[in-house]
């Protein structure tokens, strides 16, 4: 039985909160009551921030990133290298690369990968605006895609689509991560840690 | 590192998100990162819900559900036994046993367990407003809390706080699993420990 037991107020925020991604209808309703029980230091706030947001950010035309403003914050960075563009599949990745610190260039946000299943092909990625930003002094473009087949196949469709820019395509190394252990991580990864051995 | 990336507006909703139950930092930025990206679809919808929870949803003045109104659409369903009242823990669990459709009564919602370490004893939980509902024609209460060590010592302190009342106190029948939370349960262990409940 699915009676609607709370009111239609709380049946809708909990029925929007599981929609999020990581949300199943259980943490979905434990979120929701969380939220109404504590109207003042949550509800609210969360309320309010949503409509900041809503009002406020928008889509940066040159990258893709989101931001209050378009060039986006990183794009209007003077002290960012502008010889080097990085692209990411999504923002999440932009934002694990600045958490890192250690991009010195600026990116451009694809908006996912290849998938022709689920009907994403080139022209529903920004690809063609990556093309356009290829002009001086933009001198390398690093593909910092997932390590998966989709990741690759749509690293591999880019390269193809920068080479008659000239300008220098590079990927992320693949090896063993920062506090791996060996024994846990799978056979491709040691694979190509072995391959990209280097002289120590 | 923990450079603030994305702008304070994005910073304020993925904060406020990572501080509801079951999500961490890392989800709460991917659902942070989905509200922003889908507006129309989830922010504004969400945003807009949340603010008319905040406007309607108030606490039953008689058994502590939440709803939009005070007595709560349960506490003033007239098809509801009037002798019958169940006690439970949380609004969840309240929320469980809706779901399975099998009380026939009205509720009464404790607000937790006792937790000495927590600073949670008797005059932190709705235990006096429940013994001042204790007249005709209720018969029955019973104490529908969890099979953890804290729920039954509760059961066990508001058994003896309605001992004075002479009204009959049942518990939940051992169909609940030991160790097991309510608001786990499936519908079918649910109804099968409210149809055997036992004198206490």
């Amino acid at each position: 039985m699915s009676r609607k037991i709370a009111g239609p107020e709380i049946e809708r925020v909990i029925q929007i909160l599981g929609r999020l991604p990581g949300l199943g209808p259980r943490s979905a309703r434990k979120a929701g009551l969380a939220l109404i029980k504590r109207r003042e230091e949550l509800l609210v706030p969360l309320a309010n921030a949503l409509k900041a947001a809503a009002e406020t950010i928008v889509t940066c035309a040159s990258c893709g990133n989101l931001d209050t403003r378009s060039p986006c914050s990183i794009c209007a960075d003077n002290r960012r290298d502008p010889s080097f563009l990085v692209v990411v599949e999504d923002i999440a990745d932009l934002w694990a690369l600045e958490r890192a610190g250690v991009v010195t260039g600026r990116y451009h946000v694809l908006g996912g990968h290849l998938s022709p299943l689920d009907g994403i092909g080139p022209d529903q990625l920004n690809i063609a605006s990556l093309v356009g930003r290829i002009q001086p002094p933009v001198k390398e473009v690093l593909l910092a895609l997932s390590a998966t087949v989709e990741g690759q196949s749509t690293a591999h469709f880019v390269r193809e689509r920068l080479a008659a820019t000239g300008v220098e395509v590079s990927t992320l190394a693949r090896g063993v991560p920062i506090g791996g252990e060996l024994d846990y991580l799978d056979e491709g990864t040691l694979a190509a840690a072995i391959k990209s051995r280097k002289s120590l």
